[in-house]
């Protein structure tokens, strides 16, 4: 399948990675590809800087927003929340239109420092702001709450024993969704419902961000037992 | 050791029964004793009225809210969200000073329907509301993640492989509800840190309610697996 992820950071290419390896034709798609290459700096999290990364994925293509969106068949939204909605309009919505998009943002608002609030929760989602901005979108809320490491690969944590949600309104955007969670290693893959659904896993970024501070990792997910 | 529940609903009457039977000195706190007892109506829960509870209970007893928190050494907030403050109120500031206080209370909002709202969140919780209140209570919010048979008895479910989480100012105080937790079962006992991390659980509700939903059943937990 053809999958174009937007977003040049940690998410977005351990994403356009994963998919890549399991054989789906990758773009990643980024505001301006030659600015993207040029950038020396590691990130804030000390990732190397995006180059070095593509020189080892040379069949990921890197393309401007709008022509990464325009070739994928499946879009995953791996941008920050605070720049899902600008960057989904510089993709175009009739790129969008009548396809999926995996939309992996939180809405974290990381301006008063750390732990970071929500922009939107509880009587909204980002998930349902992208969904309204594109209503020809079918979007399919996902993996927005654990690690990119272990998102593609959950089998890396316990033998891939916990689980992951899935949020939204098409049935069949949903299932293309969860083909794509089996191929990354996901077993136990739970359908919360509609895409309102969605508040509940961007509400679950509170308890996370304290989770990692109290574990002292990143590397751990939520196994629904029941 | 003497535990005080305030609330009569099931989380109160789950909570008390099984402390009794673990041998503590249980007293359940509730605004009107003989009107509690003289109910005769099921909740919406399909719950008995409290006093054929009681019947098979005589050991714990029932009295004002403020007679069970003078008697307590360790107080249970068992009170539904928007009735908690008041409640604590009427227990007395007086009865609640240097004692712990566990709060099992979600801050949920049932006035637009299902699933509620959270009426304080994110950048503020209910345990911390509790705590300002209160300032010389010792505030340990825990428990409020889950069903309240499983609370009590984690072993009904996977042989007690799942995470309870506690939060807390008071290092003392958090030992003595996990000291609590051990009686019940919990062997993932995970310190969050201070009372400002219950926001983390109390915004966990959105999602269990939703998998309540999904699953169809309220008898699930979240493990932390890492």
């Amino acid at each position: 399948m053809r999958i174009s992820v937007l977003g040049t950071g940690t998410v977005g290419r351990t994403v356009a990675g994963r998919a890549g390896d399991l054989g789906h034709e990758v773009a990643i798609g980024t505001r301006d590809p030659q600015a993207t290459l040029a950038r020396t700096d590691t990130d804030m999290m000390g990732n190397p800087p995006f180059g070095a990364w593509h020189a080892d994925h040379p069949e990921i293509a890197l393309l401007r927003f709008a022509d990464a969106a325009a070739r994928g068949e499946l879009i995953v939204n791996a941008t920050s929340g605070t720049n899902s909605l600008e960057v989904l309009a510089l993709a175009g919505a009739e790129n969008l239109k009548g396809k999926v998009l995996i939309d992996i943002a939180n809405p974290l608002d990381f301006s008063a420092g750390f732990p970071p609030t929500l922009f939107v929760k509880d009587t909204d989602s980002l998930a349902e702001q992208i969904q309204r901005a594109f209503p020809e979108a079918r979007v399919v809320k996902t993996l927005n709450t654990l690690n990119a490491t272990v998102m593609v690969d959950p089998a890396t944590l316990a033998g891939g024993d916990h689980s992951i949600f899935v949020s939204g309104d098409d049935a069949a955007a949903k299932a293309t969704a969860t083909d794509l969670l089996r191929g990354f290693g996901w077993r136990d893959i739970i359908d919360l419902g509609d895409l309102s659904t969605a508040r509940g896993p961007e509400m679950l970024l509170p308890i996370w961000l304290r989770l990692m501070t109290a574990l002292g990792t990143p590397a751990f997910n939520f196994k629904i037992v029941r």
